[in-house]
């Protein structure tokens, strides 16, 4: 019942070496489909003299990647490395009718295009679930699942750093800049955590999960991103105050024939699923035509979980080879269909947190309320609270009903310049979810 | 780039009518795998002359179900009724050499092992997504997103019905007789909801997914089962002061050799995520060895989340066919480990939250205690309040540690032979869901 797949690894890290063990030391998960039998050919890494946490047979290892993607034997190539010549070594690789696996979202998010033409081809696959939301098979259910359903919106907690710190901020663990300290101490943030608090990573992944349910041709550079670095722990305090939980979400939605999709953090009902997702955990919540809402949850990063859908792709891969199917990366550059765009951030429009720290003197709610006015934008409630900051100022919360994304960005710039206000406004995006089961 | 695949219906009630519309009227969403062009040839029903919402070509709708599964222009069965002899159709079909798609969770938790078997002789495939969680991709994720993941445990909110009902009970709006009744009326509860409310529908897909899982060999009546029936507003009352929800949990868990699966109403954390799946949503949580946890959460029944499911699985069947695939049935008969026996519920060991009507007078505790004891069974937390029930008696609350089953049932017979004891004593599980970053 078995053939044999030839498999090139580039990469022996900790995705790599997760990779490895589930192959050679779980293969009774592999049992279940008993198609799957696994050949580990070459691998690549940096230094082929470093110790390794696993045992792989002489000549296996080599410092030349060139010897994965040239190797006959290597029927499929599994990158797993997250550096930048990733994107070489995949197109080579495809280029050579080998099929990919990767959990390369920058790859996948910026070139992913180029490369599905290209497997198609060459009639080879390239499968990256490990690419978003590690072992959670959201791209998977996306692609074959939920196939039959329009989607409508996507909202993820893509990020698990970003989670994590607004997790421990949400519980008074301490600001920002401290949790961010703690974090990278522990090794859950990188040493340069700019990707993961800009909300870029989160861009990525959303870009990818854009292309699967919308058809969208963008990159994640055309998303709109904001991170948390400026998220202070009195909004967070604040937004409770209000009922709400700050998370980073990624939203898509389908508007017409443009894709709404944003990164950054917003105020979300706190008995909302989303406002229950803590730590580094990830989800992504998918409102589909036919199944209505669904929720998938799980852990988004780390070794054995992304190992886990790495190899999860490879099996699936196994099935397709012995079958002889075609790519399946048909329905990823559908012809048929003109690929959508992203919508420009200012035409959205949205419930506002906005906060201003404020001189305690007569008349100051009554010079914002004009200037909110002045551009259309209603006010929904205002909190305005004795606490005295220093100097005499003391917090004014306003929360706005839907306004346009445009008009609240030129309030909040004549808002600044008033000689009242003690500190640039901060903005923060409501989502309120609708109703949903879960609140 | 496309095949035709010939569609035979059995069923044109909601569901089935369902799948019609998403055939016909959502060809968009297909576009995505244009590999997939279905021709509705024939559709059973019991009633051929009655008007349908679905307008179906001439000649396609007929009362006799030999007619599809006779039919040569018929490549998939697609069997959406519900109904007794579906087992026969199905059987018929496969032996036919046709593939079958199906929604009857009765059929596969009942005869699975017979029609996988037979489905393997004659190279057909049988799928099954629609039959558990409706349009929630759950067989799909065990079967390949997880696949590189021994599976450690399930935990599930499988039946809708229930869930709502004790949503609304939680909610303070009635007790069990009246929301059953209310929903009956609403056309939320069948007019027989004995299925339900037993908990024998969501034993049924717990089999089928302990099948996927662990690879057990038993059917749903080897499932140890306790409905919802008997719990009372007040015992959600007492959980809730406890710091508890009470939910209809499907739990199935690896123990060795052997598989712990039982569907009973249980007690969960109030900030767990399985406590927050409120009213006809459903979820399963799967903990696999790579993963971690994850969580799956939508609509577990209704018309369009099942036609979603049972359309995903035509579509996959359409690829399959298309590149003369095998069929995929082996991972669910492997014939290389013997399939798992599912455990005596006898030696399980869990906490139990016991609740007592007891005379109010001294030595009552005392009694009751030293039973507890007799049996080695540990009190972790006694509540006892001064609430003054009729004829002087009180509610009387402990919770164990872990016990036996065995212990308890021979602790509730004895203790409810007391004659301070003035109802028969109820046991709830609790389920206390470890340290999963929700609560």
């Amino acid at each position: 019942m078995s053939c044999a797949i030839g498999v090139g690894l580039i990469g022996l890290g900790n995705v790599g070496t997760g990779v490895v063990r589930l192959l050679s030391e779980n293969p009774g998960a592999m049992e279940r489909r008993q198609h799957a039998d696994f050949r580990l050919c070459k691998v690549a890494v940096n230094d082929p003299d470093k110790p390794r946490e696993v045992d792989l047979a002489p000549g296996v290892v080599t410092g030349d990647v060139e010897e994965v993607l040239a190797d006959d034997a290597v029927d499929v190539v599994i990158e797993v490395t997250g550096a930048l010549p990733a994107f070489d070594w995949i197109r080579t690789a495809l280029q050579n009718s080998k099929d990919v696996v990767t959990a390369n979202k920058a790859v996948i998010a910026e070139h992913g295009e180029e490369l599905f033409r290209l497997a198609a081809d060459k009639q080879a696959e390239i499968l990256f679930e490990a690419s978003v939301a590690g072992g959670i098979p959201v791209i998977g259910s996306l692609r074959s699942g939920l196939v039959a359903n329009e989607i409508e919106s996507l909202y993820g907690i893509l990020n698990g750093t970003t989670n994590y710190i607004l997790t421990r901020m949400t519980r008074g663990e301490g600001g920002y800049e401290d949790i961010l300290a703690d974090a990278q101490a522990k090794g859950y943030a990188e040493p340069d955590p700019t990707m993961d608090v800009s909300g870029m990573d989160a861009a990525q992944k959303l870009s990818i999960l854009s292309r699967i349910a919308f058809n969208t041709g963008g990159t994640a550079s055309e998303i709109y991103c904001e991170g948390i670095d400026r998220i202070e722990s009195r909004d967070i305090d604040y937004a409770r105050e209000l009922g709400y939980t700050i998370k980073l979400l990624a939203i898509a939605k389908r508007n017409e024939d443009v894709v709404e999709a944003r990164v950054h953090p917003a105020m979300v009902p706190v008995g909302s699923l989303l406002a229950n997702i803590h730590d580094e955990y990830n989800a992504l919540e998918v409102i589909g035509s036919a199944v209505g809402r669904q929720v998938f949850y799980g852990r988004g990063a780390g070794q054995m979980p992304t190992a886990s859908a790495v190899v999860a792709d490879l099996v699936s891969l196994a099935e397709r080879k012995k079958s002889g199917s075609d790519s399946s990366v048909g329905d990823l550059i559908s012809p048929e269909q003109a690929p959508r765009n992203f919508a420009d951030i200012n035409a959205t429009e949205i419930r506002y947190y906005m906060r201003m720290i404020v001189a305690d003197r007569p008349g100051v709610l009554e010079q914002a309320a004009r200037i909110l006015a002045s551009q259309q934008i209603s006010i929904a409630s205002v909190m305005q609270q004795e606490r005295d900051l220093e100097g005499g100022a003391v917090p004014l919360i306003i929360v706005t009903h839907e306004a346009r994304e445009a008009a609240m960005s030129q309030a909040v710039k004549e808002l600044d310049q008033l000689d009242f206000v003690r500190e640039n406004v901060r903005l923060i995006r409501m989502e309120d979810l609708g109703e949903r089961g879960d609140g």
